[in-house]
């Protein structure tokens, strides 16, 4: 079809950063809020937040996780008590100084975390072996003061959750920080359609205060990889400056080891950029809000052609699909357009010469594929498709993935596959921080994850000469 | 059952302030943060304001109303705008004033409410009257810097969904008003349990800025008035001070009818309140978490206690129940206590003696009612049970309410209502500013709603002498 374009954007592969900008503001995601680095979440991009909600409160419901609120303000002196983390992120606060037209004896801070918070409550509420564990979960947002931020993938607030988990042993806080990785993992491939590379960070990229901070790391066109969601082993050392004790089996005093762990609307950063296109956003079906639109094509012609939109609407719904139906008075080339835009996953078109087939025509937002259906039985071909549409996204992205890991064995092919853009960059590592400084003033790029997958293809870190500790994987980062 | 109390609190008719705080506490809903008037929403807590929110989110969406996030930090230029608005609320606001380590250009308010940044993004997006109406929602908390705080009744933050709308005309605009009044006096008969006044509030009790504010209006155990819920027609002061322009039908420059209305966390007050008794909390059966719990009776005994209480529940579940089963090691007394405190509207017990006549135990936490039910059908019982209960609830509040309405024809009568606590004290009233002073410093009592259903009683105010206006329901209020 020869649709028209409703809004021309910038192409991806010219100037990505630009076209990122263009498919947030056109594909109507967000917008600006008057106040530097505030977005608004507008209808179509805050849909899909509450689809990744309603994947996650299942699963965190499955592993015992229970939501609560905890305030959005903080004591300055509560933030104060664990030295490592305050460190990382006084820097970044925005301070409350006055309330009810009064300066305030102690000045708060808008959440930028929540960890002191619920330190504090924990120490109130857990008194023995059998209150553990306690999972707890929280969806709210945070406030952090950024100097650049672009539209979901850095901001001054974002929308996250953030759980927090008490453990009686250090084994078990740790398996349960990896099981939430695992569920971020199986969310990207599930829902998000975007493989991420799964693994440990590096003892200098690590979440201020964490034993261990494991990572989804995911690559973007532009080879940058892009942190997409952290759980981390805190230990006890948050417990201990918070007092959060309890008796144990034993009957002593015990310190309970915790973990802290979020994904947050950068995900739909990840989304975009992963699948969108010069038309606009993709979106994969199954977080799709819309995944299938239908349109009448000369509905005046024949009201027949109508009804049947209407009854397919119906047979598709009764499913579980979900389903819109363009009748306004808007061109078919319009709503092609205007629908590749938001990047439903499924058109369906059906016109004077459909009905004299029994058919209608299917288009695939992600490759643009035409599939004739047959009226007499179309929800078991639409189903197929989503599905089809979701394995292919996925696989491509995987490829594009898998396409990018280059084993590197020096200092300058290291640097040759981060300035040539190429993706992450495999070094069998020393994990020495005078290494990770070079590589970061030499081409600006950071140790991003230690894979779980390790494979290991020599015993020596080429660059400091010492004995290889792990695989590394280095890259230029959002 | 001679059931040992797990805690105790303090009686309800004794001291309903501090029988209140107990019942918050000890029922575990919430927990007291360290910043003064701010709380933990605790997981039982939680969980009721997530119904409310499922409740809720599916009734919007039948409007055709979209959720949004807008953010948390509003500017202070931007909150200026609207002069009746930022009166109200500007001596009430938590103020940022640096940000980043820097002091900030220009001071921002914690988010009171969110009309001034709707205003914002609706300006920029408002062009045609193709795009109204506009129905927006969001879920998020407030702050306001109040000074005496009770848990969920009134804090330093809350949570609430805060809907805006805009329209072509006032009709249209104040219809949508009262469709959102309705909805929530459904939410009461049908979810919380408890009837509302239904009603528009006075001149000098409406909200910061607006034409009307309609309300609904709650009666609790002391006889004073909470507030539950309120929408507001903001006629097009708001537009006006935005900006927020459009080309009508007629191709001419109009501003939109503005609506916005929401709903709080004092719906758990309301909810505690109005049901809880001296055992705690007492939950309406549709908005429970937790509808049913089953506990075995000596299940050392015969394995087929176990397993019947299993299948029970497996039974229950199917047909969307919700329930558990405590199989703990505690003792049958502590668990119909501890239940009990939680307000689980039904308990079950299948003991030996049950199993040998084919039956289980059913007892209603709302009036102590047991009940011998089959084994052989167990799940219409149950459904049955939790209707009757949710029945009775509802026409124990009303009765309750009606009960406390009292007609007067004096200002010494209101004032008997009034310091005698018997009531919302109704009268005929010329809505005189001067009378409602005089009233409000005699009794402390301020008029509450002016309720849809008027049946007026006489011509004449008896306390101005002036023509009656309207029948006015005047109440102390929380």
């Amino acid at each position: 079809m020869n649709g028209k374009k409703v809004t021309s954007i910038t192409s991806k592969h010219d100037n990505l950063t630009q076209w990122y900008t263009d498919v947030c503001l056109k594909a109507e995601l967000m917008d600006y809020a008057q106040a530097k680095g505030f977005i608004v979440y507008r209808p179509d991009g805050y849909a899909l937040w509450e689809e990744i909600q309603n994947y996650l409160n299942k699963k965190f419901k499955g592993y015992g996780v229970r939501n609560v609120y905890l305030p959005s303000l903080i004591p300055m002196s509560l933030l104060n008590k664990e030295k490592e983390h305050v460190k990382g992120f006084a820097p970044e606060c925005a301070v409350v100084t006055k309330g009810g037209n009064k300066t305030l004896a102690e000045e708060m801070v808008v959440r930028p975390t929540s960890e002191t918070l619920f330190c504090d409550h924990f120490k109130d509420i857990l008194h023995s072996y059998n209150d553990l564990p306690i999972k707890y979960n929280q969806w709210c947002s945070v406030v952090r003061w950024e100097k650049t931020t672009r539209p979901f993938l850095r901001g001054a607030e974002f929308l996250w959750q953030e759980g927090h988990t008490l453990h009686e042993s250090e084994v078990e806080a740790r398996e349960f920080a990896l099981t939430i990785l695992r569920t971020y993992n199986e969310m990207g491939r599930d829902l998000l359609a975007i493989p991420f590379v799964c693994g440990r960070k590096p003892a200098s990229e690590r979440f201020a205060g964490a034993k261990d901070t494991y990572t989804i790391e995911a690559l973007m066109p532009d080879c940058q990889a892009l942190q997409c969601g952290t759980t981390h082993y805190l230990g006890t050392s948050f417990s201990e400056a918070y007092n959060i004790r309890y008796s144990n089996k034993e009957n002593k005093i015990a310190y309970p080891h915790y973990t802290s762990w979020g994904v947050s609307t950068r995900l739909l950063g990840a989304l975009i950029m992963v699948h969108g296109d010069d038309e606009g956003l993709v979106l994969p079906p199954y977080i799709a809000p819309i995944q299938v639109t239908i349109i009448p094509i000369r509905p005046d012609a024949d009201k027949a052609i109508l009804d049947n939109c209407k009854k397919l609407k119906s047979q598709l719904e009764e499913h579980g699909i979900r389903v819109t139906l363009d009748n306004s008075n808007k061109t078919p080339g319009w709503k092609f357009a205007q629908y590749e835009m938001k990047g439903i996953p499924l058109r369906i078109e059906l016109g004077p010469k459909d009905l004299e087939k029994k058919q209608f025509m299917l288009t695939r937002r992600f490759d643009g594929a035409k599939i004739a259906i047959s009226l007499d039985a179309p929800v078991d071909a639409v189903i197929d498709q989503l599905q089809e549409i979701h394995k292919g996204m996925y696989n491509k992205a995987l490829q594009f993935l898998n396409e990018h890991i280059h084993e590197v064995h020096s200092f300058d092919e290291l640097g040759e596959v981060i300035t040539k853009s190429q993706g992450f960059a495999k070094i069998m590592s020393s994990n020495d921080p005078e290494e990770e400084q070079k590589i970061k003033e030499a081409f600006n790029a950071t140790p991003r994850v230690i894979p779980f997958d390790q494979s290991p293809f020599s015993d020596t870190d080429p660059i400091t000469g010492k004995k290889a500790e792990d695989v590394v994987f280095y890259a230029r980062a959002y």
